[in-house]
């Protein structure tokens, strides 16, 4: 009997084959028992009838448990009303493991049991929906930058320096070294990889050991960050917006059972095309009073300011120019005022925020080592990062997209902890 | 003026076009400067004619040095002598910055002054040869995996236990919860993706802090490590032999250039299609024991075994079946017998050893306790991992592939320092 999975049961219709997974639900109705079978790659109802199979498989088809291991043999047939427009005629039913008591049942459960139970939690529909969808954005971001002649260049997840800011920095002893640090963002190495392959991008993880409850941190989150040389702000943008868009249509176009699983307003995510509204900070800033809301020109945006500021448009926003005091060393100042820096956030419609930052990077070596005067940082440890201004600097530009903030906002979700396999907050490192 | 990558010339013969850069080479010749322009995309000579251009330009181009940043505007010309097919017959050139003393000149340099200035070092042709077949390796991986329907999962690198072993673990301070582990290994995460997606691939960086020196460790290296339900170790087999195919064959294909470069004897990497020789090792053994090695059953093999070993054959060798006693806990062991694991190496071939390791696992919970007692594992830091066996057990197995190896071995390397960006060893966490 050949073995089939489930996504590919529309090409067997009419012929016996043999399904292996888990029981995910079950029902019983006189003298038939309903198994809907998962595989990882769908859904499936198989359908036992009394009499066409062995007392015992009649039996053991009612008695066996929620996520049972389970391999059944039966005959494909059309039915247009099933999920995946086919169902099985079961003849046959073998048990690996009848599991017993799964913990995880249709009821609702608290966040917390269902984060102890994280490795388990990872089967149900949901959880399986969004994580292929985070696999979909991934794909989309690294093609589009293959696409465009970028070259991976993966930076070091151990670094001896920090890129934002010193207070929030994992650390670990490293042998005769002292200490090294976890990675907080791979830009400055991609601006060494900018300078040797001119379009590069970044995609690992990154930490942050940031104090932060709330439901848009995580401790440990993935971060791609393209760095292309003889760029401006302007490119950058028009990079972002290309980016966001493809990343977003092929998600609606790919997973759009996914998305229906998750019950995602898809309508908000179609608007998501060129070209996105693009407004300075002062002009941000504008919409705030005009809200009447109280913000002090010079302060960075709030989540409760970025709702504002978003919800007056239909797509993602890309604020631009911010005062250079809230912004990091490295962004070059606007040549034409220079209290701000060449900086843009993209912030994300129905209030999922900033998802992007970017900006034009500081290409004057005198200006960078004021910078880093200024910010009090080491310069002994960014002389490697000086050398790229020293030895044939070029005006370049960049930006970095949190992964589960842009899977948490394409799939609707209400915290970013479903929107990575293995979540990491400050009251969790397990499982 | 159209600006213009370099790999798209060949599309611009006859025309006028500006190319952004950095000066890579020059050389004179009387009425004539030679410039070698390189943008990340390629290299192409630019020819300034005495007469053509103004005094002051032809001046420049012989002034200027390595690594200057320059624009280069002029008529694009066939050429089948050129690298590309193509050069540039100038007519303007402008200055960004001239570069001064670039550091590494077209001589010998050493390896730690190479290290010491790695942001600057992936600039040569080498490295950027180097990293253009790495970024392709990885895409072909991740194709392989998606093509198959497998479902990335990334594993957390925060870990609060240890998988291989713990004398290996970098460890950080984390909130209130006590110190967290880099991972070794995405492994256990990925067995619980297999259970919910039934195919899984992880891909990320992993860590190990050994205390070794040799060419082939790093302290922090990239695996993808693919897990599948209802796999045997044969299955096992085919799909590592089916993936290395792929990716050298990809490579091959689409990076002749790169190979070429390195200078890379590409007749050996021809020979890697299937079938790969599969053999036990017992069998191993036979064959150092026959090729005069002293080496004693129940030992796990050195690097110079593996020489031996792969000397035997021109293709990959899958070695399985090793004795339980130096194979992980997660192992299966073979029912037919119980002193060896369902364990497999690859070992690839030209020296380089040991690329995938990978095993079928215990899918009984009474083993697999067995085996955590036995290895005086701490069970409660494995429950999670227990309730893979708890709750719809079934065979599955899997295996992790290094990255930097394969790049090494593909690329022909010395070492596996020049396989990634910057490179993390027990004597070096900078630049």
């Amino acid at each position: 009997m050949q073995k089939v999975f489930i996504n590919k049961l529309k090409d067997f219709v009419g012929q016996e084959v043999t399904l292996q997974g888990w029981l995910f639900n079950k029902r019983s109705s006189g003298k038939i028992r309903f198994v809907i079978l998962r595989d990882g790659t769908g859904y499936v109802q198989c359908v036992f009838f009394k009499g066409n199979v062995s007392e015992e498989i009649f039996e053991l088809a009612d008695k066996i448990g929620q996520e049972s291991s389970i391999i059944v043999t039966g005959k494909v047939k059309e039915d247009s009303r099933q999920v995946g427009g086919v169902e099985i005629d079961a003849t046959g039913l073998i048990v690996i493991q009848d599991a017993k008591d799964y913990p995880i049942t249709p009821k609702e459960h608290g966040p917390e049991f269902l984060l102890d139970n994280r490795h388990l939690w990872l089967r149900s529909k949901r959880q399986v929906a969004i994580m292929r969808i985070r696999h979909r954005i991934i794909k989309a971001i690294r093609d589009f930058f293959d696409e465009r002649d970028f070259v991976l260049m993966d930076p070091p997840i151990l670094t001896p320096n920090a890129v934002e800011g010193t207070s929030t920095l994992f650390e670990t002893p490293y042998f005769d070294l002292g200490n090294a640090y976890l990675t907080q963002s791979g830009q400055l190495y991609a601006e060494a990889g900018a300078m040797a392959h001119g379009k590069v991008y970044t995609f690992g993880p990154t930490f942050r050991a940031e104090k932060s409850k709330t439901k848009r941190h995580l401790t440990e989150f993935w971060m791609c960050e393209p760095e292309v040389a003889f760029a401006d702000l302007n490119d950058d943008m028009d990079l972002a917006e290309s980016m966001l868009e493809y990343i977003v249509q092929t998600v609606l176009r790919e997973r759009a059972e996914e998305l229906k699983i998750l019950e995602r307003d898809t309508t908000k995510l179609e608007k998501v095309v060129r070209p996105f509204p693009r407004i300075s900070y002062d002009e941000a800033v504008e919409i705030l009073h005009k809200n009447g809301v109280n913000f002090e020109w010079g302060n960075d945006f709030g989540a409760p300011d970025e709702s504002v500021i978003v919800q007056q448009f239909d797509r993602p926003v890309m604020v631009h120019r911010y005062p250079a005091e809230v912004k990091a060393f490295y962004m070059k100042r606007d040549p034409e005022n220079p209290k701000v820096a060449l900086a843009v956030d993209v912030l994300a419609p129905e209030g999922y925020g900033e998802i992007i930052g970017g900006s034009q990077r500081e290409d004057s070596l005198d200006e960078l080592l004021s910078r880093i005067k200024e910010h009090n940082l080491p310069q002994e440890v960014f002389e490697w990062y000086l050398d790229l201004r020293r030895y044939g600097t070029v005006p370049h530009a960049g930006f970095g997209i949190g992964l589960e903030r842009t899977v948490s906002w394409i799939c609707g979700l209400d915290h970013l902890r479903e929107a990575i396999p293995f979540p990491r907050m400050i009251y969790r490192n397990t499982p």
